[in-house]
């Protein structure tokens, strides 16, 4: 995964343009059956209308000696994103309308966009914008901002119900490593892993679209069927570093997504941050909008807007490991597990089934009991039919994972059935 | 405020009689629609029956050297509210059957009743009354006890909406202010400020009784109706003194007058006391009763039998302060003014809207944003067109008041519908 | 009751034989319109069957000496429960594979049970076994394990109405004092005690059966119509020591007998340990299991598995107290008593009654008011209809039998009446 963000990093992507599309095009090669859509520039999606597509082929600035002071080509952060294309000489003081630093991070290069009012500017270290001196400065940015298309992709991979989990992550930002490429690496990878597997119960949904805009779209296209088959959801963003987990639940809180994720934390991982939805930034804005209701929640490493590095040119491969993505990887894969496996159970007759004589219950009665067989006995307690895997998981006190295998013994040993969910 | 009880002070009231008619004359002229009406003695209200009326002209203690000691005149809580007349002399050890005083606050008369079993008595201050030698008294006192009127006023300010909030105060203490004349004083001043209004979506109903008796006698005329209409309501007492606010919950606790009275104390004042429903003591214990079950609540400053100058002599002028008055009527005017604007609101569309290019976000995205539009995209979020203005701002943790505003803003960008309610 | 366990604590019970037979005959004694019944071995219950009878003569261990070192006739402890017959003659090692010792108790005799595989066994302590020399040892047990009988018995106490409450203990356990014989000693109390009322509203049931597949049988006779019938139930079970007091909830834990035994636990002793349903191990496990959820909890003393002497030879005579089960017997008395009473009640008006012309309130008003006042007046104030006795207790913070005799006032002044439940 650390690998496959280092390819995705120099790219300069937006909400629109040749950097989604390359990315992409990347993730197809991982994930063949990927289907990649367009739509027109003007097309409307709810309230939204789909922007013009901006195309950035280089900029700069320029001091009186003829110096390069500023490069587009050193770092794509240095182009405010959605710029309209200039070329122009000015005075220091003039220049300054169209710079932006940050004074408390003096090294670091910010991310700013533009997306829906036209202007230009230009990004940089506040310590490099400090030094500049008064003075004529040429100003150039090789863009163009004119009709074109959204581009996004998704890849539906069917099991044996049409329950579906959707995973959405977004491919809109230029350099940016955990606040973007982690989030399309973790999700490739799991649809990779899932893509492996003989069988499924459950569908897949992997979107992989413009922040905001591109969910929007998403959403207005697919609306009615996703609130019919997506039982829950997740916006994979902010995986890739190794600092503490979080979790951003939905707008209610307490979904099929947030119950899962929210397990998984509690129980595989030593303390995370469960942030309120009223700190929420990405997708899950509109997929948790009042209409959409979607289930959709984020398990999350260092959350955006709430490390220093974020959008700017720190959130770079250096703050991302390999033990971070993977670390991600490991609870999402525990929370499809969990969902596989997350059907309402019921005990097939009243009172307790004999045990023992299965070789499930131990046949000398002493003062102890083994803990396999209490979380068995406990299973069978609450196992009425109306609570799933995950409810009596919580009640028991124990991860839902140990009870799959327990709940598949139980089963074949004809003293649990399946309720149909 | 403070003027007005200092003019209503010295009128001997007590459930029925003539105190009652002149404070009701003089709250008629603050309110020339005031609707004065009277109910005789013997009428049936409910498993009440209205009492004879009391008349009061006079009265005192005289000892053998011909001195009054204790005189009507002097304090008009120095005789057993309901007293029977008397003209005797007697030895102070049968005089002493008939007199009432506090022996932990020596200095204070306390305020006794006895509407509804005929005797009579005298309050005075327990250093008096140990000061008294034996011997014979005079006993006079100069009142009537026989059939006449219940006095009580309503006032109904109507609205756009046949909805009403219901504020009932009571009229039958002598010269007490703040378990009293307070509570008068703050309704009639809300409603002044309500009539002054050009347009009111609510109803307003004001209610000035005599305690207990007055508000069943009005229950038993308007029950049907008033549980048709009142959609919040508030017994307004005991808000004249400069210490704490507290609040008596309705007797389930969950009403819409529970809820904005609790926000607003939760937000517009440093601290409260909370009292439970087992703590009542005025008007709620009848609009509350099962069978009536309006929704009605009180904010207080100190509350009744929760001050040591309760029911006695020091609960007067010296006790209550203009800022203590306005103080309470300022958060029943926030109280009112969140009713006006509560309604279910909920989004047009699915998905945010884009309230960037109507004005209402910022342009150019950086890491910051401003806590206006955080509340703004917030309170979008959670419009469901189930839940009011007063929920949402609970969940958003910012006061409604804030919210009015933003909601004026988004009806009129049409991005959000006033769902009726 | 003491003297009473004392007469039973010889027998040696298992889920079958003649030591239930003469324990239910002695019970039979006490309780002369008990009903006993026999169901054959083989017999099907649910997923169980009844297991054959088992007969127990006698047995010890006899060293090389021809010394009698473990035998039957000093404790009933010493043979496994449900031993097969054996006569045999073996070297130590071979016969240390049929010994059962606690190492953590070396003085204590174990109690072990096979009922469901053929083995036999020695159970003896720990102290003992480790000076066992090398050697031979002839091992006899005179028992026979063939079809037969498991016993079991019930009475029922019609009231008034068909509503049910279930008192279940078990008699299956040889000489153990505190789990096993206080539990037939407070509920053939309880029996005796309700059996002398001249009047009962509910119905009582009371239920001893060989612990689980005793409850299963007895499930399987009468399911349906105590599923129909049963308000609430008890397991009553290690009710004998001076310790503390302990509840086992239901398994959802919000029944009527959850309800009725927290509160009389709250309000009734000091303090107490609520365990989780997790930490069942008696016949709530059947009565509590999905597709019979009856409304059953236990009130104990210390719980089976939660003291050092269960299954010991050390929980005998020395363990429980006359005053230990007097204790747990007031507890369920006041149960009883306030399921009794326990029905929904309304006012008979809207308002509050006027209780001062029936002499239930004070005619002269002052500063205080005493605390049975308040309790009829609160008592009145959530007389909704809805709310059952013990309801209206929880919230009023008083104890339910306290309310009993004011309820009966109440409806004595036809100012209350009660919603038949």
């Amino acid at each position: 995964m650390y690998d496959f963000v280092r390819e995705l990093f120099p790219i300069c992507r937006s909400i629109t343009g040749d950097g989604v599309r390359r990315t992409l095009a990347i993730i197809k090669r991982e994930i063949p059956d990927l289907h990649v859509d367009e739509v027109a520039s003007g097309t409307q999606a709810f309230d939204w209308t789909v922007p013009n597509e901006w195309s950035i082929r280089g900029g700069y600035i320029e001091d009186s000696a003829g110096h390069r002071i500023v490069d587009f080509a050193d770092n794509n952060l240095h182009i405010v994103g959605y710029s309209t294309p200039i070329d122009a000489t000015m005075e220091l003081n003039e220049l300054q309308r169209h710079l932006h630093s940050l004074p408390d991070q003096p090294d670091a290069i910010p991310y700013v966009t533009s997306y829906y009012k036209p202007r230009w500017g230009f990004c940089l270290a506040d310590r490099q914008r400090k030094s500049l001196k008064p003075g004529k400065y040429r100003v150039v940015i090789d863009s163009t901002l004119q009709a074109g298309h959204l581009s996004y992709a998704d890849y539906v991979l069917p099991g044996e119900s049409r329950d579906e989990v959707l995973i959405s992550t977004y491919v809109c930002h230029p350099s940016m490593a955990n606040n973007e490429l982690s989030g399309p690496a973790v999700a490739v990878w799991l649809a990779k892993s899932l893509m492996s597997l003989t069988t499924r119960r459950l569908t897949y949904r992997f979107v992989f679209v413009p922040e905001t805009i591109g969910s929007i779209v998403y959403l207005s296209r697919h609306l009615e069927y996703l609130q019919q088959h997506v039982i829950a959801g997740f916006v994979i963003t902010c995986v890739g570093d190794d600092r503490g987990y979080s979790l951003m639940p939905s707008r209610e809180g307490t979904t099929l997504a947030d119950r899962v994720a929210e397990h998984v934390l509690q129980h595989h991982v030593d303390n995370f941050t469960k942030y309120s939805f009223l700190q929420r930034g990405s997708d899950e804005r509109q997929y948790c909008s009042v209409g959409v209701d979607l289930p959709v929640t984020s398990i999350m490493r260092s959350k955006y807007a709430a490390y220093d590095e974020y959008h700017t040119s720190l959130d770079n491969m250096d703050l991302i490991s390999p033990q971070g993505l993977s670390g991600a990887y490991r609870l999402y894969s525990l929370c499809l597990r969990i969902l596989e496996a997350n059907r309402c159970y019921r005990t097939s007759g009243p009172c307790e089934p004999q045990l023992g004589r299965r070789g499930l219950y131990p046949t000398l009665s002493t003062k102890d009991s083994a803990a396999q067989v209490r979380s068995m006995m406990n299973f069978l307690a609450y196992a009425d039919g109306q609570r799933d895997l995950l409810a009596i998981a919580e009640i028991i006190g124990v991860p839902a994972v140990e009870l799959i295998p327990l709940a598949e013994q139980l089963l074949q040993a004809d003293v649990l059935v399946a309720v149909s969910r």
